[in-house]
């Protein structure tokens, strides 16, 4: 009885922080007037505290409360009694460092999974796959394990971005990075591109937004999906 | 009395695999008509026996043999063996994870600070660093350890990009993600472009080819260096 949003990307290019996202806040957090923020991913290296009160001037938004992980004294505890949760981006092997350091991982995923409502951007988003292996973060930290809720039976890639033709760069293109990805794990993955979303309504998942998504698949070839697509059977 | 070649890329637009960097073998492997290629990075997914193919390929303008480690039973010995080696670029969690595997991560570091002409290119230049902390990788595989060999006493980043104003995609650029690593982490860190590469003779270490260099170190703005510049100093 999963209620989720896992969303590519906090921001969209030339909007306000969560801004697209805050007309689907009130139907997740239903009668919620408070939730809980998990800030442990730190874009840019910010505090838990200014990046809490980035999140709370979002939500206010829609008239939702946020309190910051960090201002309780047992973080799992935390979770146990949130009444919604909202797990922001930044760097997700810090995120992870912490969910794993914390003791929160698991009770995250106990709590989500038996209907806490939950949004994730970006790392946030990359959490709520089988595993962070497809996230685009440096391992700027050692974390425990790779290992994440698994609030979807697949691998997600935040940020997606498709190859540019005109690159003289030699670096991986993501895709080449997530054929690498299937050269060693099986599940499949997809590569949310900024301004869509998953969501989870009991055991459906929905493509949101206006974009289309690209599945990978092992030894298959990848394929692009349409908005509204239903990929429950995903796995 | 380290003698390497720490390239950023093993390729740049339109020329041939290691074409540029041809020129510069008979002066490393000074002797040597035979050299150990460590594949294990594995770019794109290709086979040990593909990817030594290509490395005997393009070592063979040079006159120097190339054999793969994989060819060999014991790979620690091979190492230690070895009259020049070279690691070629790929996944560089997957690099780490072998060398560990195999037990050949300390052994290298022992030969190649020993004497051993070494050349890495891409996620075998990221190894020269303290840590593989600043790859661009996927994580596709969860190594045992992030510490490398360190060659040298700062981190480098490989096919280092410079922001484009340009850009609407949201995901950090390199710069903010090397700001995340200094969050947590206090080494210098290099931001080498493609084109260019760390020279190590002996106890120096100076910028080499036609491009500058970005450095990085923790609460400092980041500064531009111009090639021949001696970097024995950054620590």
């Amino acid at each position: 009885m999963t209620h989720a949003i896992l969303a590519s990307t906090s921001t969209l290019h030339g909007q306000d922080y969560l801004e697209y996202l805050i007309p689907h806040l009130p139907e997740l957090y239903q009668g919620i007037d408070e939730i809980l923020f998990i800030p442990y991913a730190r874009p840019g290296g910010i505090s838990h505290g200014e990046y809490t009160a980035k999140a709370s001037e979002a939500f206010s938004k829609a008239g939702i409360k946020v309190k910051g992980i960090h201002e309780f004294e047992n973080h799992a505890k935390a979770v146990t009694d949130a009444k919604g949760i909202f797990t922001g981006g930044g760097n997700t092997f810090l995120l992870v460092s912490e969910l794993y350091r914390n003791k929160v991982m698991n009770v995250l995923k106990e709590v989500v999974k038996n209907g806490t409502p939950y949004m994730g951007t970006s790392a946030g988003t990359n959490i709520g796959g089988l595993s962070m292996q497809t996230t685009n973060d440096m391992p700027i930290v050692y974390p425990p394990s790779f290992k994440t809720l698994g609030l979807v039976p697949f691998n997600i890639n935040p940020h997606y971005l498709d190859p540019d033709p005109e690159s003289k760069h030699k670096g991986e293109t993501r895709e080449t990075r997530i054929k690498e990805f299937h050269g060693l794990n099986s599940q499949p993955v997809i590569g949310l591109r900024e301004g869509s979303w998953l969501e989870l309504n009991d055991n459906k998942v929905t493509l949101k937004g206006k974009l289309r998504a690209r599945i990978f698949e092992k030894d298959k070839v990848p394929f692009e999906v349409e908005t509204e697509t239903d990929l429950s059977d995903l796995n």
